[in-house]
C-alpha cells in the first residue's frame, strides 16, 4: 500500500492529503437543511449531512490527490450512524482511487489490538464467511503501550498489503508534555521513532516500509531531524494552515526525492469556502472552493520540496 | 458519577468489574446459531450473538457487582453493527443500575478530542436536537498527547458528572518500552500520574476525583507506589486472572479502608464456563458460570484487602 501511496504522490504531484474532518458546523445550512427532511433532527440526519458534504468534496478534489484522511472521532460522536457514514466515506474514496488513512489513533493490546487491526485494515470471521468491518489502507496508531500494542497491526499490515502511522511526535502545543521529556539525554519522540524503524524492518517496499509516523508541522525543526532519524519510514505531517505551519516550514520533512512525507490539510480545505480568499464560490459550491484551497496548498507545497 | 461507583463498591462489597469484551469465539455454539438463524452469518449476526451473550451474563451477575468494562474494539471489528451492540451493552447495563466503564482508550488533541469526549461521555447537537452517542459513565483516554487531549474530557465530566481513567501503567509485558524509561530519575508513568493528580483537581467527591489511572495488575509495586503518588485518584486494575495477577499482588492497590481501586476481570469471568473450574455448569448454563466465578473472585480480592 505504501508503494500505491508513492506512486500516487508522483502521479498527481501532490504530496498532500485532505482530512475529511467534519464538524457538521462546517457542513453548508442547505445540505444540513436537506438531510433533516430526511432523516429528522436525529443522528442519522446529521450522518448523512456528513456523507453528502464528504462526497462533494471528494468529487471536485480527487483527480488532483493522491489521500484523504477521515478523522473518525468526528463520525463516533454520532455513534453507530456516524459510523456507517464513515465507513461510506471510506468505500467511495477508495471507489475514486484514493488512498485512505483512517485517523483513529487506536491502541491497546494482544487481542484488543488485534481486533483493532482487524476492524480498520484486517477482515474478521463470521461462521464461514470473513468481512471487512471499515477497510482503511492506513491507520494510525498510538504508541504508549508498546510493541505488544503495535506488532497484531503489524501482521495484519503483512497479510492485507496495509500500513499504519505511528503518533510520534503530534503538532499540538503540550505535545511537549511527554513526547519531549528527555530520557537518556534524547526525548521519548526520538525513542519512539527509534521503535518505528525497527517495526518497519521487512515490510513495505524498497525505499519506504509500511510503519510510518505521525510529525506534526508545527515543530520544523524536529522535523528535520526525524526525517534523519527514520529514512525508511514515511512521515504523515498535521498542522499546516489551520494550525499555523506554512510550507516554509515544511521544506525538511521531505526526502532530497521530495517524496518521504504527506502533508494534511482539513479545516484550511474542507471549509475554504468560508474563508475570505475563497467566499467568491458561495456556500453552494463549497466543493469547488475546497478544489481551489488545493490547487493552492499543492502549489505552496511544491514550491519548497 | 465516582461518588456512584463507590456507592455501589460498598453496597455490593465487590471491588470489580466484568469486562465484557467477547469475542465471537467466546459465544457458546447454540447462541452463534441463533443469531445467525436471524441475520445470516454476517455482521449483524455476529453482533447479535455478543449482545446476546453480554444480556445473560449481565443479567447474571449484575446484582453482585457495581460495573462492568466492555471494551469497545470487540465491537468495532464487527463494523457500526457491532457498535449497536455496544451501545445495547452499555444502555442495558446502566438499566441495571451498572456503572459503565467504557475501555475505549481514545487520545487526540482539540476539537477532535472533544468529539470523542461527546461521544462517549456527553452529547451530540443536531439541529436543535441533542443526542448521546454512546453514554458510557467513564471512558479511559491514552495521556500521549498531553494536556491537549485531556481537557475536553474534564470539560465534559464536570458538566456530566462523569469520569475517565487515563492510562498511566498498562498490565503487558512491553508496557515498560516507554513507561518505565528513567526521566528525571522517575519512570515516565510517574510523570503522566502527577498529572493526574493535576487534571483531577477540582472535580469528583471529597474523597476521589473524576480522574482515575489504569494501573495494571501485574506489576504489584508498581501499584503500591502509584497508590501512595496518586491519593485522589481511583486506580482502574486490568490484569487480575488471565493475565496471571493473584489477589495477593492487589493488597497495595487499595487504600487503608479497602477502596480505591477497581479491579477488572474479563474472560476469567466470561470464559468461566469453558475453565475446568466450572465447566459442571455447561455450556447452556455459561452466565451461572460467570456469577460462580464472579462471586468467587470477589471472596479471593475481599481476602486481602
Amino acid at each position: 500500500m505504501i508503494n500505491k501511496l508513492i506512486d500516487k504522490i508522483t502521479k498527481t504531484n501532490a504530496p498532500i492529503c485532505v482530512g475529511l474532518d467534519p464538524m457538521l458546523s462546517y457542513v453548508p445550512e442547505f445540505l444540513q437543511k436537506k438531510a433533516f427532511e430526511m432523516h429528522g433532527e436525529t443522528l442519522e440526519g446529521a450522518a448523512e449531512a456528513i456523507w453528502q458534504f464528504n462526497k462533494e468534496i471528494i468529487d471536485k478534489v480527487y483527480d488532483i490527490i493522491p489521500a484523504v484522511k477521515p478523522q473518525i472521532a468526528m463520525y463516533e460522536q454520532f455513534g453507530p450512524a456516524g459510523l456507517v457514514a464513515y465507513r461510506k466515506t471510506v468505500s467511495y474514496s477508495k471507489e475514486k482511487g484514493l488512498v485512505v488513512i483512517g485517523d483513529v489513533k487506536r491502541g491497546d493490546i494482544g487481542s484488543t489490538s488485534a481486533a483493532y487491526a482487524d476492524a480498520h485494515l484486517g477482515k474478521v470471521k463470521v461462521g464461514s464467511k470473513t468481512y471487512s468491518a471499515f477497510d482503511e489502507d492506513f491507520a494510525t496508531v498510538n504508541p504508549y503501550l508498546g510493541t505488544d500494542g503495535i506488532e497484531p497491526f503489524l501482521k495484519v499490515c503483512k497479510e492485507e498489503n496495509k500500513g499504519i502511522f505511528v503518533l510520534v511526535k503530534t503538532s499540538n502545543p503540550s505535545s511537549g508534555e511527554f513526547q519531549d521529556r528527555l530520557i537518556d539525554g534524547k526525548p521519548l519522540y526520538e525513542h519512539v521513532a527509534s521503535k518505528v524503524n525497527e517495526w518497519g524492518e521487512g515490510t513495505g517496499c524498497d525505499s519506504y516500509t509500511a510503519v510510518g509516523a505521525v510529525i506534526g508541522a508545527t515543530y520544523p525543526e524536529v522535523g528535520r531531524r526525524m526525517r534523519a532519524a527514520m529514512p525508511k519510514a514515511f512521515l504523515l505531517v498535521p498542522g499546516y494552515g489551520a494550525q499555523g505551519a506554512t510550507a516554509a516550514d515544511l521544506k525538511d520533512y521531505f526526502d532530497k526525492d521530495g517524496l518521504g512525507a504527506i502533508i494534511n490539510s482539513s479545516r484550511g480545505i474542507i471549509c475554504a469556502y468560508t474563508k475570505e480568499k475563497y467566499m467568491r464560490f458561495g456556500e453552494g459550491n463549497f466543493g469547488e472552493a475546497a478544489r481551489a484551497a488545493t490547487l493552492d496548498m499543492i502549489a505552496d507545497l511544491n514550491s519548497v520540496r
